[in-house]
């Protein structure tokens, strides 16, 4: 309740927003100060029985050094949060707060799955198809190893089964050209890894120009290119609005409609929240925590890396 | 004129498209095979004193290996070409063709400017306040050096200071964040080096939701990641061309009103077309190309690394 730059009022208006949506067996916890909770949902005239209030008394700011704030408040609403996903109290915990934090979180209190070299974090972006295409690291590994990205290329599979019901989706390599010897020696020995992974439906490089074609369900690159990609299109979108340009699918790329990026690869469900949420993203962002639980998404990979 | 994928027609009517609104005291070189460029303009009752043509009896298709064929193939449009710049016949080369052999050529037969580690290719985007963002490397160099960005900011000056007439351009890192400490050890590093550079107006991060808001005049990023920027426009492109989006502005982001992306740090003013590239696109790289050589660029360049 507590992480975000329009916390807690946003955060606290998203779940107003999303109760009518969330399903009858799901509860929502909502972690933060107490009284400034209770008042806005006695003000709102919200009683419901899915809702439970978690006091925590500290905050982390977003100017805070992430393992130092993680580590010094363990009374804030995210450490909370992790003791409590930690303990399986709840399945799934989504922040819009300070991401290094929530990233130091996942790896401190939940740590690494057994067999992952490093977890990452992943957008699904909507396709014109209806679809959408995974893309993934989007921000936490800014130097790779080839073989971290044929893992997420495993973990972008697995979501896309688990969460979206598509089996052997069809993978790509995030690249300059078709060819396989296109791009840095990264991703050259990354395209022979990901053709030599039978377990894989690798379909080969895919060129930015043709990501929303819908030839591809997940796509895998280095965290520095994925999260420039990640953010040109969220310039684009700007441009669109600056424009004034009304189209129903392009309005899919304001980052709101987007219910976050999953952290994938550590032990427990995880859903990264953008720092100026609104209420409507963080009523997306529930959403989209409520489906990845759901699918036991931490429990599918841990599995698969047995 | 035997170069890209719609050569020789769409390159002939670039240059039928292109002849009124070229200036008076300029010539156009036309390089290739004598019999089918004459029967263009005899057909087309073009005769104008501005024009010339150079026979060439080899073509480089795009499929072939860039380095033989641009050496083994001396009668190729494209040898010929860098022959007739490296000679001073020609103040600027410009060709839709294979971009691998383009490059070659330039980096033979004209070599780099002594005091270049490694020459590069830039894109100038279209922003939305009718100034550009010119973004390099955006193509040879998928892996770079920090000192190679910091050339890279120095060439991106000079261009901006000759071709646009903006003295002290503001030069921008592409990064996932403002602060210094973001992006790969790369990034980083070179952040340093670029704020150490008086000479340069430096004006620190860039990330690439804040790329088009008129903030810097010069981009800099190793060439992977400005490619896979420069794809990802003109994946963005078609799905406003999918949506039927008209925007004036927006429809800038179509590679035909680009005019082609200059190779800078070479002894000569070279301009690289889309392998796609229509008759528009032509016109357009034609124009650009005037503008480098009315500038002379390349001199410039050599000047300020003596």
């Amino acid at each position: 309740m507590m992480g975000g730059d329009y916390a807690p009022l946003a955060t606290l208006e998203g779940v107003a927003g999303v109760l009518q949506q969330l399903g009858p067996d799901s509860q929502l916890w909502l972690i933060g100060d107490q009284t400034t909770i209770d008042e806005f949902l006695s003000r709102q005239g919200l009683k419901d029985d899915r809702l439970f209030v978690v006091h925590a008394s500290e905050v982390i700011h977003m100017d805070e050094n992430p393992i130092r704030a993680f580590q010094q408040k363990p009374d804030s609403s995210l450490a909370k949060g992790y003791a409590l996903l930690a303990s399986q109290k709840i399945d799934v915990l989504a922040s819009a707060g300070h991401s290094g934090a929530v990233m130091v979180g996942a790896m401190h209190a939940l740590k690494a799955i057994e067999g992952i070299v490093r977890p990452c974090v992943a957008s699904a972006f909507p396709l014109p198809n209806g679809r959408k295409n995974i893309l993934l690291d989007v921000g936490i590994n800014v130097e790779c190893k080839p073989e971290m990205l044929v893992q997420f290329a495993q973990l972008g599979e697995i979501y896309a089964r688990e969460v979206w019901g598509i089996n052997k989706a069809r993978v790509g390599l995030l690249n300059t050209g078709s060819e396989k010897s296109k791009g840095s020696p990264l991703y050259q020995k990354a395209h022979e890894l990901l053709r030599s992974e039978a377990s894989l439906n690798f379909i080969g490089n895919i060129e930015p120009r043709d990501f929303f074609d819908g030839n591809v369900d997940v796509t895998v690159c280095d965290g520095f290119t994925g999260n420039i990609f990640l953010k040109q299109a969220e310039g684009f979108y700007k441009l669109l609005q600056q424009r004034k340009v009304n189209d129903d699918y392009l309005s899919l790329f304001n980052y709101e409609q987007y219910g976050g990026t999953p952290v994938l690869g550590v032990n427990g469900n995880v859903i990264l929240g953008h720092g100026v949420s609104s209420a409507l993203a963080i009523s997306n962002m529930i959403l989209a925590s409520e489906k990845v639980a759901s699918a036991n998404l931490a429990q599918h990979i841990k599995k698969a890396f047995q």
